[in-house]
């Protein structure tokens, strides 16, 4: 159920873009925010959430391991638990995602803004680096993002890029796509390829034939957006790709989070350069 | 049971640093090569080894991706498979390693040189980077490696740094000691920060009392080296770390390869650098 005022007091995202992590979560939590988190805690990485009976667990993560770039998991929690203990502290993964949506076989059955009363014993959440982590390095390097500027959606593509399966799952991957003027096309690869653990360097660069993109301006998921003269299409791994996999093989009951609506962690983007150094 | 000649025609590893990794694994294969790997195929990446049954396979690998310097994997198998499809073409795990262990309940109880009368259907295989790799790209970047140097095992450590815990596995981080001359220490840091998959960054550097080691000339694991004048102690996560945890859990059957006695795959350390680049 999504309520008509998503932010309190006539509010947007953005004006929680110098706000803690922890008081934007206190927010979500007791349900005055239940819209959209792109702009919110501006240095801190947000992340999609997968949640799955511990009976999925052992293929799920072993399909993240094989697809470490379009599936880079931040953390893993034990089973049961709603609480995590490296990417937040006293945050309640059932409370405090906006909005979450709840899968049954494969098929979308409800939208909620708490999964308290979902949540079960032998439930594993998978939290999953997000590309708004990267995006803001891309900005802060004076590097364009088309979707933001155009205020969309970014364009998502499915491929012919197979991922390495994994039990029950597989699957092509999907991916994202930033058009870059051509003088910067290297500067926003290694500019990304800094961050591996919120999908890193782009998979393809220039022709998207040859990834399996018939037509550029047909996007499968999220928006198109302009390309203009003298840039080059960029493509990068996308967090879709897991979630396509889950719901493509079926599982009897599945959480996510909806689409926009993300985990604020207590890491900032820029540790999530540093691999596991930050966690000492 | 090691044999007396471990390598062929009086040979020693060394004579096989420009061999193909395929034709020295299959040398190992039919028993003709039976001793330690480190020096063979010298621009290719080997690997350790830990095989355990389905039933501990989720929390090994929960406990890899919560420990990744520590546990960096590079391939895990489907159960039961003794191929495997990133690492190596045509291997077999079963028996293309000079020295397995065997260890049930925790206990060693035999050393073998194949393990295909072992074998059985509920067996998963983690293949893990090995430092070997980066003390590649220190050499060619001018840097000492002190154990080389003195033609004995790096010494080890174990520390007061905890792992993050994953069901029935835990323990502290083991590390392993090179000593640098201290001009040095910033280009030995950066060389190995480039080879996540195979440990990467060093974990600590300088005194060794601040994660737990009480004396530098009494290491737990390998052998003391030398530590010179102006030379500054520099600690990596060490791949005992894994095996050190899922020894102490006791699991009722385990292989392992043999110390010094590596999986030799087909890929070259210089591609571990690039993630997952190299595998598109």
């Amino acid at each position: 159920m999504i309520m008509e005022e998503n932010y309190p007091e006539g509010k947007c995202a953005a004006d929680y873009a110098d706000e803690k992590p922890s008081d934007v979560r206190e927010l979500i939590r007791v349900g005055k925010i239940t819209g959209e988190t792109s702009g919110m805690c501006a240095d801190y990485a947000q992340a999609n959430l997968v949640v799955l009976p511990q009976k999925y667990a052992y293929d799920f993560l072993l399909f993240a391991m094989r697809n470490p770039t379009a599936c880079p998991l931040l953390e893993v929690t034990d089973m049961g638990s709603r609480k995590l203990n490296e990417m937040a502290e006293n945050a309640d993964i059932a409370t405090d995602i906006p909005l979450y949506r709840i899968y049954r076989d494969g098929v979308l059955t409800e939208e909620v803004t708490d999964v308290s009363d979902y949540w079960r014993d032998d439930l594993v959440s998978f939290l999953i680096g997000c590309s708004f982590s990267f995006e803001g390095e891309m900005l802060k390097a004076d590097l364009p993002v088309r979707q933001i500027e155009e205020k969309c959606n970014v364009p998502m593509y499915n491929t012919n890029i197979k991922c390495r399966e994994a039990g029950i799952f597989k699957g092509n991957m999907v991916v994202s796509m930033r058009p870059m003027p051509k003088q910067h096309v290297m500067k926003a690869a290694l500019v990304t390829a800094e961050m591996p653990r919120v999908h890193g360097a782009p998979i393809h660069i220039g022709d998207p034939g040859a990834i399996g993109i018939n037509d550029i301006n047909k996007p499968d998921y999220g928006d198109p957006v302009e390309i203009r003269e003298g840039e080059v299409t960029m493509f990068w791994p996308c967090g879709v790709t897991p979630q396509a996999a889950v719901m493509a093989s079926k599982p009897d009951f599945c959480i996510t989070h909806s689409p926009g609506h993300m985990f604020i962690t207590d890491v900032k983007n820029v540790n999530l350069k540093y691999r596991e150094a930050w966690r000492i």
